[in-house]
């Protein structure tokens, strides 16, 4: 039984509960942020904290604790749960209050809750495996640079993947990439460049992908980032995804058709490991 | 203090609540409807339940009560709330299950909740001032025509538009009106002709929408459906909006710029009255 926070409360999973008029659930009006522990530490935490007071900003939301609050909540929920390895979710919406497009009054408190995942981070068998993707259009609204709960979308995107026998899918826009449904997409050419799409409104700045990329610098891989095409796929030399469950996860297939040579290849390799490494002695 | 439903229970506002898991909060993996509540009857209710079963078809979500046990879960809502005029919101998600994009286990119920708000539908001013509306860019995803509670882009534009001394927002895309917040977006042309935008994923199929234009019809109205531009609603003799809770209301400006004379106009006024007459004779 998991112990998880809501509202200042430290909670037994299966009580906690959030009114039926959380604007959470009624608009989708609210943010959230997923953070890596391994080694019961937490991972890239500031950029994450940073990414939340951004979108918080971005749709008017004011979450009324201190980073070192988050922080130290995070904190014991580690404890709490004895978690040596896995996730914490976070999410703060705009509270409950009768449904009304215009916000609630002031003294509505938003709604913030935090709960924890046990999973294997390290230990992961898509790593040595590969995901197999499948393309869907991106009909996503146009402000993925917000962490918002609007996920409905890549939530059938994922479960259209697994239906296809595909572990996930990415989302493609005019004729190029996007991201996938909860990651940051790459590819390497056959010179060895590392593409990436750049940051905009288009997709989530992902703060794995900013750490990946500081690992690829350390490495002196080349990076561009641009948006890649579906056929720039196709002739790459690998591609791989990141994101802060996933850490880097190569992929091996698209639609059907093998990329590269079909099997993980060692830049994804190589940026997984050194991220890893990393991440322990950077991890707080 | 209303009654509410939830997942088979009648409950006390203050107590109703659901899991912080719940997939409707998390992931914004639900679907809704609003049904107008006039003289204690409601309004358009098989058109508002055969749109609820589309939606749920198209995010794969399957309730399982019958349009008979639904119907009579609103009516056990008026009686016991004894409402006379408001409305009634619906709200289905995928159920409370650990967090995960893939769809959870066959045996997690969705969450299924209803509740009333009471409200002056007939009696209302902007039907007597007008709205005053500004104009945004659409930034919605592009199944508009599934009702999603997705709802975040048109709270914040909402409330950018009360913020900006106006009513509504309306939504523009490649120069076109696509719909308003929580409306559907109409002109009448110098000409008289009612210019509506068609039915397509880029905007709600509206029930309000679909009996206003049989009334139209009855009045022998002319109504090309067709996406029409900003430039439009300049040259245009009157302009106005359709929704559950608010019928018909007419539109003065747009943007501070008086659309015709700056009044409420004839046609949105002649229609408002139509609807509601027969929204009185039909209502069950």
């Amino acid at each position: 039984m998991r112990t998880v926070y809501v509202n200042g409360e430290y909670q037994p999973e299966t009580t906690a509960k959030i009114s039926i008029f959380d604007r959470g659930f009624i608009f989708a009006d609210g943010v959230y942020e997923v953070t890596a522990v391994i080694a019961g530490k937490l991972v890239d935490f500031p950029g994450h904290m940073a990414r939340l007071r951004r979108s918080l900003f971005e749709v008017e939301l004011a979450l009324p604790h201190s980073d070192e609050e988050v922080l130290e909540i995070h904190r014991q929920l580690i404890a709490r749960n004895a978690l040596e390895e896995g996730l914490i979710y976070l999410q703060v919406s705009r509270g409950a209050a009768d449904r009304d497009f215009m916000y609630p009054a002031e003294d509505v408190p938003p709604t913030f809750v935090m709960f924890t995942q046990k999973k294997a981070l390290i230990d992961n068998p898509v790593a040595d495996r590969g995901q197999k993707i499948i393309l869907v259009e991106d009909q996503r609204w146009h402000r993925r640079d917000i962490k918002t709960v609007q996920l409905l979308y890549p939530v059938l995107a994922k479960n259209t993947a697994r239906r296809a026998g595909a572990d996930d899918a990415w989302m493609v826009e005019d004729g190029c990439i996007t991201e996938g449904c909860s990651n940051n997409a790459y590819i390497v050419t056959q010179e060895g460049t590392l593409v990436t799409r750049e940051l905009s409104t288009e997709i989530l700045s992902g703060i794995t992908r900013q750490s990946v990329l500081k690992c690829a610098d350390d490495l002196q891989i080349r990076v561009e980032e641009r948006p890649f095409t579906v056929e720039e796929i196709r002739q790459a030399r690998e591609a791989f995804s990141t994101s802060a469950s996933g850490f880097v996860n190569p992929v091996v297939s698209v639609d059907g058709t093998a990329v590269g040579d079909g099997k993980p290849g060692p830049v994804a390799h190589r940026l997984r490991e050194v991220y890893i490494r990393a991440s322990r002695a950077m991890a707080i």
